[in-house]
């Protein structure tokens, strides 16, 4: 039986057949959850049947948290945690709280001391670096980089300095729509002995996990408007 | 078929049954391929023998690569992957390439153009991350803290600033029998606004990921010398 604690359950990335990112264990727990927390209702359902179809959503409650909840509403949320039922949170896709708003419920979760207990899943920023031939034993994520051009680029050069002073991996990410944009500026921005990893698509069909020098991209710029993409750059 | 590519192929933390920590689709890929660069040949030979008891261990081969390895031994490795044949990379625990040897040998593929296929598997860093209820759009791991007591206060002070100024969650491990002295060095150097996640045996039967003020620590000392931990500091 699934003891009381706040279940992190990770997502798909992709629209693959869950046995190929979730250890089987997970469908099982998700089965034996009432109570989920979760940052779209409607794609968790989803979730939800493709984990089993047999699972009956109308007898589930959800919680929505995401950037419309205010925070003063989310303690509430860990009611039936506190009562002693076992809680999932889920996120639109990925492991909850990376780059999410999962956090902020884990944190009230540790700060009563309610147990917490993380499941295995998919997670493009590890995937990523794992397939870039990046340094592993030193690396930050970043998330979005600034908007603003100039604090953009001082990012890029900030990046530059952690990458030769402290040898370590710079990973972050951006809008779809500004991916080009922003590969072209990192292979302009970046001196030559840099090289940038793309990653697009983990876990799906278009999977392509390509590290090259910031020059050998310049040469042929990939187009990656609409496709989900993390970037990474050491030397 | 498992198409030609070096399949990164994460391993249990602990001794928990697979389909815990890993998705089903891996097994099928392990089964499939007949040439791995391992960390250690004994423990990978166990892992497989634990995904599938029918495979036939003596008609594999293993490139062992680990801190002995000579750099210019490791393109030689690749021999079957170019040759159109599928490996696979297997670090002691967890995911290769994170923390671990194995990213050199990828490197060596990106830079020759080779496919690299990470699969989803166990991170003790991206679990703790996800218990912790600390930043996960912005965090950095750094590895073993620095063992001289001057660098390593220094280093403390560096991860201070990074969460204060960069709203950066820190997060680094320690060798096991030191792990008791630097929660007691953590606690006294850092300021009471700071709060200690100690990640302790994830994925196993003593699992515990607690997050906590670094003056309530210093309260209630945890013994960690033996068990594999993960650190993370924020505010």
């Amino acid at each position: 039986m699934t003891e009381a604690a706040l279940y992190l359950i990770p997502v798909q990335l992709s629209d693959v057949e869950l046995d190929t990112v979730l250890p089987q264990n997970n469908i099982q727990i998700v089965k034996e959850i009432k109570h989920f927390i979760v940052e779209n209702v409607r794609s968790a359902r989803r979730f939800l049947k493709k984990c089993d179809r047999s699972i009956d959503i109308d007898t589930l409650t959800f919680y929505e948290l995401n950037r419309h909840t205010r925070i003063e509403d989310i303690p509430a949320m860990l009611t039936p945690l506190i009562g002693g039922e076992a809680m999932g949170v889920i996120s639109e896709a990925g492991c909850p709280a990376i780059a999410d708003p999962g956090a902020d419920v884990v944190a009230i979760a540790q700060s009563r001391g309610l147990k917490v207990k993380p499941l295995v899943g998919p997670s493009s920023i590890l995937m990523g670096l794992m397939g870039s031939g990046f340094n592993g034993q030193s690396f930050a994520f970043l998330g979005y980089l600034p908007i603003d051009a100039g604090q953009r680029t001082r990012k890029l050069k900030d990046m530059e300095q952690r990458i030769v002073r402290e040898d370590q991996t710079q990973i972050f990410i951006e809008t779809p729509y500004r991916n080009n944009a922003l590969v072209a500026e990192i292979c302009k921005v970046m001196p030559p002995h840099i090289k940038l990893c793309i990653a697009t698509d983990i876990t799906g069909d278009g999977e392509r996990i390509i590290t090259r020098g910031v020059k050998q991209w310049l040469n042929q710029l990939p187009d990656l408007s609409k496709v989900p993409t993390i970037f990474l750059l050491y030397k």
